[in-house]
């Protein structure tokens, strides 16, 4: 059977299905991050690897911004736990056209991120590749294990939240594809990239929400559960309502998006509900808080209401401004 | 510059110094895995990836071996810190060529892996590849801190022992290459793999030393310094002598080769030392242990003494049985 007939979550459902998953007082696997019990707090750690042509496209790509990217990607997976990212072990896999100047403008990236976000560098491999550059983040985070957000302890009637506006990245990607796409009809052109900032700093250089742990002990909020959106908020929001056995309704007028990605998408020709809704990339955090904390933090920033948790007979659905109801389903193959 | 005039290992240096690496009590980092220590114990942690076409040539190799080889991998490198395998963490990226079938038998051989060492999974992450099949392992050991292994605390005069004879691998994988060259001139030919069982399966399916933690411990013996042999014998080695800051004497007819190996390097018309000094994968150990323990190891499995550590000052060298010396040299782009 083809990959794509079955989908990527269904294969890895199907694959897991075939190992003892441990979930234990020490043990906890299968989340943004799996955590490790000790005496003294738990680690939580996930592992992530990023081929070129895939995940991201050296021709508009900086290798600095790469290398700072991909250490978000990971940092951005321990934040969804409610975690402080510490460590990190990286790999790299160069083809012979890459020189040691790309090399240590990748690693310049990673120096960058490491530093932004308070990380050692506890391990770093370099190996050959056949076929262009593959980065392997592996990212350890510390909590005390009572911080800890799942995406499994969404309740029914919960809020759901969103940290900050989505589709930013994804408009900022639609700008570059295009630049690319005239570029490769006309290599003297050159790029239209003002006016666009905004977005591109949010494709080219996304901040994962490392902020929100202190907001979130400042307010006394602790997320019933948590994920950081990624694929794009319909395929995350189905994971939380898997992992919790609960349905879901949000509202497609309360879905933040910012001003800037709204003109950057009327200029596209691009719909910016789809943007917001389908676009991955923005390293936001999608979580749920009891409904009795919604008079605190209705105007906090960080906390935009979109929605709310139902029974899972409910289904998950997106109701629009006139009150029309549209499921939301998981996508098939997708990739980050 | 071109990578490949540098080095892998002089890039690696080079990349590591633009970092503070931090080495101290609580952390220790860049050694076969990193040590994150905590009130009840230390864990280590080791990240790697494995590309297909520079790890693994899919013609020859079975997907269920090559999931059980790039899990054996990882362990052998908690194996080298002389602490227990617990967990792994997979990430897998797979082409359109792969059908879910291919996937499955890929995962059984993680599975089986996961079994033999007694490892749990704990997380397992897919994604698209344009170019084939890339495989990324973390894996996380558990050790006292007084256990630990280092590849920096050799000493002087210390005696330099292998877990068990080299060359196998590298043999092995020379009767592959051989009947992958025959089938691609001849696509109706069978393999001709008879006879060579010992080395196919040292091959294919090596077994990481987890079984020396415990001998180290019945022995009361513990190794001063000690890394796994993935590259060869002559890069592991340096390993050792640089971060131990020491030299060495390793003597030619001390090397063990199995008679299997030499058996099929006759055949093969490949010199046995060779495959020995250089051939990779064997996931022997290559440790030091104090020159009083001569008289209780000399005789113990799992303790070949191939050698003595001397100053750095002297180098390290390869005595032949005629007494001449040949410089260990390191390799330039090294690979796995």
């Amino acid at each position: 059977m083809d990959i794509s007939k079955i989908g990527k979550i269904a294969l890895l459902d199907h694959l897991n299905d075939r190992f003892d998953i441990v979930q234990n007082s020490t043990l906890r696997a299968f989340d943004d991050a799996a955590v490790i019990n000790s005496a003294n707090g738990t680690k939580q750690i996930c592992s992530e690897i990023f081929l070129e042509g895939i995940h991201f496209n050296l021709v508009y790509t900086p290798l600095q911004h790469l290398g700072y990217k991909v250490v978000t990607h990971a940092v951005s997976n321990i934040v969804a736990m409610n975690s402080q990212p510490r460590q990190i072990l990286v790999s790299t896999a160069v083809s012979s056209r890459f020189q040691v100047a790309d090399i240590e403008l990748l690693y310049d990236g990673i120096r960058s991120a490491c530093s932004i976000y308070g990380l050692e560098l506890l391990d770093n491999n370099l190996t050959a590749s056949l076929t262009g550059m593959t980065v392997g983040i592996t990212c350890i985070g510390e909590a005390k294990e009572a911080d800890l957000c799942y995406r499994g302890g969404a309740g029914v009637n919960d809020l759901i939240c969103l940290s900050g506006s989505l589709g930013a990245a994804y408009v900022g990607l639609q700008v570059l594809e295009r630049e690319r796409y005239v570029f490769e009809q006309n290599p003297q052109a050159q790029p239209q990239l003002e006016g666009y900032n905004y977005v591109l700093g949010k494709q080219l250089h996304p901040q994962a929400r490392t902020d929100m742990t202190a907001i979130f002990a400042e307010q006394d909020v602790k997320p019933s559960a948590m994920t950081d959106i990624v694929d794009c908020l319909a395929s995350d929001l189905l994971q939380i309502c898997k992992q919790s056995s609960v349905g879901a309704r949000i509202y497609l007028d309360r879905i933040p998006v910012a001003s800037e990605t709204v003109a950057a998408c009327r200029e596209m020709n691009i719909d910016p509900v789809t943007a917001a809704l389908n676009g991955g990339d923005d390293f936001e955090l999608l979580f749920t808080v009891p409904l009795a904390k919604y008079e605190q933090v209705k105007n906090l920033a960080g906390f935009e209401v979109i929605g709310h948790v139902t029974d899972a007979a409910q289904g998950a659905y997106l109701v629009t401004p006139e009150g029309g109801e549209i499921k939301i389903t998981a996508q098939g193959w997708s990739d980050v």
